[in-house]
């Protein structure tokens, strides 16, 4: 027994990510106990089914209740970590946690980013630490480093790949030239995609992430209601070969970026050079790219998701904060002072690479070319590929309001001598 | 004026680096005092000659001093920032410091890497803060990562890119095929390279940064002296063809490995294959990977030097050390309880790429392999080629302790048949 009182922890829910949290409490017990001070004590665990076969999970059976709430009121626990997910009723148990005075440690990347304030006010309230570095990149330590290390710098823009199974289909569809179905299917069988996999691929899961980041590089309230957010079912085989003749790649991104007195936070797919450091990111892997005034631009690489990695978060969480209490010390609070206001996309500035099907008839570039005048959007780059049933015109926009890009494309789309607008894809990572 | 006492903060050194603080002091003023809560204030700047022209440096002339101990022990110091490197007088201005319970800023690679337990000692003593962000991989958020993100893993290998200078030489010679002192030259015109490059050529500096990414990743003090060394001065043209010949390119590592009882630190050109994440960081670029049990690999990327970038992690440091005395709290203080022992450069495990140039004669081959044999270097690849009057052997070697890599090729340098040995590369980043 030590001398030391022991960090008393509480356990909400028991899935992949809390299996191996239990898995690495116990395996790296004496290595804890050393770097904390004090050992960690693991008093209960919140499941539905506490009943359930959970092969050798090193835990005794006693520890395991239906009883959330209660977990979270006993007054023996110091740090309450929550994997459990979804807003209600995780944000019943926490708010209460912290308003008692409890550490939190939590995944929850959409209770933070639908209502992340409610946990900071209640943070601010109890006097507690809140700690979420596993709920977005997995395993990159990169909360921390933009809540902390980078304090001393302007943070301009943020572009992330933060969604492993997105990732692992466009990398494919680009390395194999599958289609995206095709490609669904492989990273379904090899267990990258869930059975329903429309919060990755609609762009829902990586909206979360963006608004929790924005929130931290910007100082600023962001939620997921001001995301601009488009998935990438419609990237097609067409807009990915077309892509690597302009030596490029596809990915599904998340931006945000600030000007003086606003930010902007989106996610949609986007065109980036193959010499971008992003464009290299493959298979599962998440990278998140951080450009400041001072540091100049910073990359952050690795796994994005998985029990194990993401446990590595949540335990580097239990770590500071099972020190903090001992210390009697706790993490700096939310920073939201700039409080900057979201743009919306329509005033975005970006690029537009735009595919169109055209009737091959002499005059069609100039009709074309002026609508984009009209819309007063500046043409960077236009390839000609004529057949007498089969013309086509693909155009690289200079940067130009989201807006007035949609406007063109729209008046596009009534033109008689455009047959069909091919793909419509926003362009990142280059000079405008 | 704010009604909350500020910060004071003394400066050593006025250099690029200081010069950069003092700028993004001025600049981000306001945002400072938003996330710190009071406002910072330079009392003291100590420098060797006052006089000298400082351009528009915004501050007032009367706060240079060249009393650096004077202005250390002044009563209304809160922290010390030190940005002039070397261990004396540095050494005696910090400990002082840290003893008398002021928060100490460095980015003195030199002084932590030779004796950093004097500071880290100082640092307990006076319940004091030490924060060092600065002193590897300049603007990348590294140390804290290492420091605090993952105190709940286990590191196993770091691997790094982490001197600009050679970087830069190297993949200049990769990408032009240029050799060593071509590349030099460039680098230096450039502004990559000082004057006198024999730290960055030679691995001193590399060695300094990988005995303190060692001693954080590893719960161990690791000191220069620790660290096997080798520097690039050595790396050709030849080699680097070779290299490519291979899917491989050359760069200049710092390595830190663990086994379960013991550590291994050393810094080497070796080749890297093309698709390892390190080998794409090219001009003057930093980066490093780390391994550990559960979160797998981890890669930061981003600028190791510069005033401007390097000066964005002093501020980082300064918001943490100006936030705790605010809170009354301190930084994780020096994690040293593992103290695994350093492991001889001889037992570590490595694989060689030895390039012979021998006779063209029957069974050059036999005898060769016959010496590996003898050693228990087991043999990967072999490529030979002839012609009458240079004849060449290209030879890749598994896994093997190091020492008996050495003794391998000295063995061969002995025999009559092998007319040269040119060259010899560490392998690294593949399986063995």
């Amino acid at each position: 027994m030590s001398p030391v009182k022991s960090i008393r922890l509480a356990l909400l829910g028991c899935g992949v990510v809390g299996t191996e949290v239990v898995r690495l409490l116990h395996e790296q017990a004496d290595d804890l106990t050393a770097r904390i001070g004090a050992p960690l004590e693991l008093v209960g665990i919140a499941v539905r089914r506490p009943g359930r076969e959970r092969g050798d999970l090193p835990v005794d059976a006693s520890l395991f209740t239906t009883d959330a709430l209660g977990l979270v009121k006993r007054d023996d626990v110091d740090v309450v970590i929550e994997v459990v997910g979804g807003i209600e009723p995780a944000r019943t148990w926490l708010v209460e946690a912290l308003r008692a005075g409890k550490s939190v440690i939590t995944a929850n990347k959409a209770l933070l980013a639908e209502d992340g304030g409610a946990l900071h006010d209640a943070a601010a309230e109890g006097g507690s630490d809140l700690y979420y570095e596993a709920s977005v990149a997995g395993a990159i330590p990169l909360l921390r480093p933009l809540r902390e290390s980078l304090h001393g710098d302007r943070v301009t823009a943020v572009t992330g790949i933060v969604n492993g199974t997105t990732n692992f289909i466009l990398s494919s569809m680009a390395s194999t030239g599958a289609g995206f179905n095709e490609a669904l299917e492989e990273a379904t069988e090899l267990g990258y995609a869930e059975a329903d996999p429309t919060a990755d691929v609609e762009g829902f899961d990586a909206a979360a992430k963006a608004a929790i980041l924005a929130s931290l590089a910007f100082h600023t309230r962001v939620t997921a209601a001001d995301v601009f957010r488009e998935g990438m079912t419609g990237v097609t085989a067409g807009d990915m070969a077309s892509a690597r003749e302009m030596g490029c790649t596809i990915k599904l991104l998340c931006i945000a970026q600030r000007t003086a007195e606003s930010v902007s936070v989106r996610v949609h797919p986007a065109m980036i050079p193959l010499s971008h450091p992003l464009a290299s990111v493959g298979d599962a892997f998440n990278a998140v790219f951080v450009e400041t005034e001072a540091a100049g631009p910073l990359m952050f690489y690795g796994r994005g998701a998985g029990g194990r990695p993401t446990a590595s978060a949540v335990l580097g969480d239990i770590v500071a904060a099972a020190r903090n209490r001992l210390t009697g010390t706790r993490a700096p609070s939310e920073s939201n002072y700039a409080s900057l206001t979201v743009r919306p996309i329509g005033e975005s500035m970006t690029r537009y690479h735009i595919s169109l099907d055209v009737a091959e008839k002499p005059g069609v570039l100039a009709t074309v070319a002026g609508v984009f005048a009209q819309h007063e959007v500046s043409i960077a780059t236009v390839r000609q590929s004529g057949r007498a049933d089969d013309a086509k015109l693909v155009i690289v926009t200079h940067s130009a309001p989201d807006a007035a890009l949609a406007a063109t494309v729209e008046a596009l789309s009534k033109l008689d001598i455009v047959r069909s607008i091919a793909s419509v894809l926003r362009v990142e990572g280059t000079p405008s």
